[in-house]
């Protein structure tokens, strides 16, 4: 959680009224951009807007407008927006608060979304976590990202091809799009840890070292952030798959199952990692005393094969005057044929236990 | 999870649209094949389609058709199929992707069932993993297998028997039949596991080594493999079961009960192997621990008994010209008394301590 | 679960059709016993039928049959009896795999229940495991045993006394006892463990070796079957004490509902046990590093005191030509000295170490 | 479970019918003892019965009769009593058999509860446990105790003062004030438990040894004890709060909830306890452990510094005629000055791994 | 809970009445102290009560009174006050028993809050705990303090603030407010420990020692404390955003919703903490058995290298008469060439197995 902790400073809000927007989190980007898709079945205008004043509603029917919020740091500009479209303060609040776990939460005319969007730092192969907030109105979706930078392109690709069903379909159905770019990114940060923990296992069963422990430290990290990600993230869809709210229709109800269906399957994969990264630890931990044995037995056959003998020739090293054996003309050789069989003894006895 | 790893690109499939036609797992064979069989009591034709043109659905009481897809690869065949069943294409998503979880969906027209049909390979012991999924409708039951080879002949072989009462019997009854020779094949491989699971224990008593950890490791994967086959299996019978479809008769549901009975067999049998294979490990650590012991009682012992000893011939290796016990008569038979009552005080106390 | 797997040969039954009456399981005994008990306020008939076709039901009110199938070896035995009762192929299926997790099932005219009977072997003093199925009808009550031997005896008696109100109560207070003798074993089991518990943590603080550990693997296996047979029980139980069939009366209920006690008490003991033998293992784990450490401080101590004063002599007894010590005329007593001194200096640390 | 399992012999009772008044447990006292206390607004008779036919139910208004019977060992006893006041014979087996665990049973006209008297023998410091029954009839407590000694004097007491509105109060905040008095006991184990607690963690990380697990182990089990006291208490009390019986009267079941809050604090405690232990033993071995690299540390350089010295003044204890050195002048200080830069290059050696 | 179990002596009160007054925990201050804010729209009045007699309450709509009460050890006050808003007798006790869980209990005409307000103690750093209980009736708040010094201040500035619209909200609103703030300090506690975590992990790898472990076991019992204040606390804020009550407005429930969501997040940072904590302790202990398998290594290397040598050198310095190979001109050299092999092909051996 190392990085996690680095970036927010929950504290500093302590004691504020509920709904003081102060954005909690790292200042990731410079200004905030706005972006806006708005599309129907024969319309298509994107366009980033330089001021939010230069956006201006259009209820026409079937025509859908996505707002794109990249950037969390201006509080002044989210109260607008949240003003504008009626956005209960405490969601603003929960926008701008990067420490939110994956909910759904129901309003009279709108739903919130919040959820965490995972990905790989391709330089340092390291998870990024970043909050995206979902504002789903009639013909209307806000989005909330904390930075430049997101899975949306596919999506985005999608509403300008004129050739694909999607500008038919209604803004829900964008939301149940873009959310499953989330997931679908789980799925390949799910992928690249299997063979991290493909590659471990390999080195565990070859060399282990500390090194090896550190990545399995690493990879549990890793799969508690994952973890908290996906878990409550089955609560967030089951809601809206069963909402009551006129918001979301009838046929897209099947796409939110699939969808789920697909948060299950990540769970399914976490806990799964999750146990054959302990079963690791508990591998490392078992080659190591057997390891400790292996050097322990080394050093007890050599110890307990030589102390004996030098025991032995240190007798006869001894200045006593009166010492006959020294004094005998096989002494010499009798000691080695002596030495001899206390070490062939001693191997049989190792033999016997099968440390050598 | 290695195997499942490897052959699993789900990654490839990220940010396309829902409904997308694309075989997510490995490619695990040449053509696709289509097999049918008709059958009703008086009707019997089995045989294998060249093109999926060549079929055509007849719709007279009592005779059900069992369509057999084996190979997921050419996604084309498999979108026609969906057409002219008008099976829903987020299902066809799913038959493709064989990283499904065993589950039941409910549509209004059909139900959708998808599981894993496990395997021992014959040549390394390994187990084999392969998707099955099947489309239930009015007298019909699709079912789309990943490759060559299956359960299913003892199904066939019922079907074929003019004398048995399947032909009697529902698409429903035949559901429940190929669903059981998956489960049946579960217990096959439980009691292979649960015999190596015995062999292993034995080994673990009389000579346990670090192969042994790796079997013992081995046999975990395969558990979770297992598990995770197993568990979500249990709702997905039981959806089957408790449906308020009129696809599945009153009649059945007694047999899907009984199957039911079967999966919570082998889920008990799965979790009673993972208890006993995590008490071998720390079976296996205590008797490491044990020899561990052993081994240094018996460099303690030595070292403990010979170093003074060692230490007492040093001395009187010493080359002091004013040594007085040098020149006693006596003083060499007198040294061996000294080190005779060591030895054995040393000896006395190691018996007391039951180190030796 | 050595034994259990030894017995069990499931899979030679994997792709029959169901229904399939196929003995799994040892066959443990001869012929097949049948043996007949019909009893009511005045009535008391008891006999061995050489032969099914030698019972005749009678309907006589208040006249109560208790048929005892001893051996479950003759599945045409075992379909002929289903066909005169009109039992569910796949009920017959269930009785004749000893496989059984204990289970209620509820048809329209009787009621199944299947549980395992586990007793002790005198001789050896291992669990025996053997399945029990009963089948309640009106008036009628038919067990199926796998051999000779059960706790029932106690039953027998009091249907045989005239005194007692057993002859009064109904089949279903019959099934109740039964299935009471059943589950008193079960506490005579449990003492029986807790007795070995007990003397294993007597051993266990005394001197543990691996015998010790050897035999608490064990008690955790026979923990693992009980936990298996008591467990499943309870909702077994509870369903027959809830159920809606006629066939339980409002009376007996109570009695069941003690029985229910009994069980959840059993689940407790041997979730007690359980962690009470875990505990067992690392204390056991310490206890083994505890005498490592004594082991190594022995060592230590010896070493560290004698290995130094061991160099000291060695340096004197070094032949150099030019040595003056070796000519001063307290050369030698001053070495004493100095070792003297090096060895207090030594135990003076380990003292203050607490090693000694 | 050491003391549990030795007073009770369930399995003399195997076999028995169901009802059967045998009491199960230690005798753990001479005589029964009958003590009747019959109290109201203005009546107070209190008196110690020697037979119970000396006992007379008196059915005015507001006058409360609390028998408290003291002993189980006289079954016929039991027997008239539960006639007398018709009590279904399966409770009087359960009032009998001090192997119950707790809980509340509902019948027609009265109400069942079993509990677990807990107290600290003031000389052995050890948990005794004693079974506590109630039964609730309208205007009638009956408990019934294993032996003399209870926690109830503090309710005699406020009965007796006539101060107290507690005489104005039903029979059942009777059975609330004596189920409370057992409770509050827990509070008083519990908080002696945590005193031990504190003092093993003082010892532990101050000098650990064996001693230090085996009361680690005690409380271990105590805490076991107490487990199987408290949370199925939750339940029973529970039942109480929740019954439709009129036995309870509405303002009595704000102090069930009271109590029912009691018993959770103590759960908690309980199970804050055990893992507070449970971390104690990790700490113990990571301490052990911890040690025993300090031994081996200690070893090592010993062993590491001295063997190769001691190797080289063997060399010049050689006897060979030809030995150029050994005739040098300065060969002996030589040998000094090398054996003094072995020892330091160990000694930095050592320093810069951190074992000194 | 060292901490805990010293400041609660719970054992004081067994036996008494419920409702008997008495104060369980620590007497943390001198002086009760009353303190009383009353506001409205346009009223502010807030002063210090020298008596509780000095207390009038004026029921003008939409003026709000929050009585504050600091320090406990004053039970005829906490009674008066009792008295004066009717308030169950249980609930007095309840706020005087500093033991409580958090919960939220619904009587008639109030609702009784309890929770722990944490705060970490700015000299040792510890973490204290304090129970804080409200009493919410009709434009009343009742908040009950262990003494001096709480989380409320930024509460009460909003209050005086007259620019704030708090003044314009309800009774309800105020509870919410205060609770708020607690909540709020846990993410700073939360926060803290955070870093301190960090911390441990960078000690943790760079050199772990018994320090370490035991500030490890220091965080295990801070997040224990902290579980035991978030967990349940939980429940009492959903029976407060559920409750039927018409104290709660229904604007407001969705702040209480707000913080339902806030405590499920500490819920979520704790238990993940836990995991990361425990993670530590196997990563300290993998890292102790490295390095005492590096210790024992060395060990191993020079004694194994050493202990032959020594052997032979001690061959040469016996003292036999006849011992051909002294009177040999090259004996010496000899013999160094053979250490000298014996030497390397040790090392060669080392180098093989990665002892070097």
């Amino acid at each position: 959680m190392t990085q996690k902790l680095k970036k927010h400073r929950r504290s500093d809000k302590a004691g504020l009224p509920p709904g003081s927007l102060i954005h909690v989190g790292e200042k990731k980007m410079g200004d905030v951009a706005l972006h806006l898709m708005r599309y129907g079945v024969d319309v298509l205008d994107e366009r980033s807007l330089s001021d939010f004043h230069d956006y201006e509603r259009k209820d026409s029917a079937g025509v859908i407008d996505w707002l794109d919020v990249v950037g969390l740091h201006e509080a002044p500009l989210i109260e607008e927006i949240g003003e504008t479209f009626s956005i209960h303060p405490l969601v603003l609040e929960d926008i701008l608060n990067t420490e939110q776990r994956p909910k759904t939460d129901e309003y009279e005319d709108f739903l919130y979304v919040v959820l965490k969007m995972l990905d790989i730092d391709e330089q340092t192969g390291d998870l990024t976590i970043e909050q995206v907030s979902f504002i789903l109105k009639d013909n209307l979706v806000i989005s909330f990202q904390e930075r430049i930078g997101d899975v949306f392109e596919p999506v985005r690709e999608r509403i300008r091809s004129t050739a694909g069903r999607f500008r038919r379909l209604g803004a829900d159905y964008l939301l149940y799009a873009l959310m499953d770019s989330v997931v679908d990114r789980y799925f390949v940060i799910l992928e690249r840890l299997g063979e991290q923990i493909e590659d471990t296992e390999d080195l565990l069963l070859a060399h282990p070292d500390q090194e090896t422990v550190r990545s399995i430290y690493k990879m549990k990290r890793e799969l508690l952030i994952l973890r908290h990600a996906v878990w409550p993230l089955r609560e967030a869809v089951n809601t809206i798959r069963k909402t009551e709210s006129s918001l979301i229709q009838l046929q897209t109800r099947t796409y939110f199952g699939d969808l789920y269906d697909h948060v299950i399957q990540n769970i399914d994969t976490v806990e799964n990692f999750r146990e054959t990264v302990s079963g690791m630890l508990d591998l490392y931990l078992s080659s190591l005393s057997n390891r400790m044995n292996d050097v322990m037995k080394v050093l007890t056959v050599i110890a307990t094969l030589f102390i004996p003998l030098t025991f032995i020739v240190g007798i006869y090293g001894m200045n006593f005057k009166y010492m006959p054996e020294l004094e005998w003309k096989l002494g010499y050789p009798f000691v080695w044929v002596i030495m001899g069989f206390i070490a062939f003894a001693m191997i049989y006895l190792f033999k016997r236990k099968k440390w050598l």
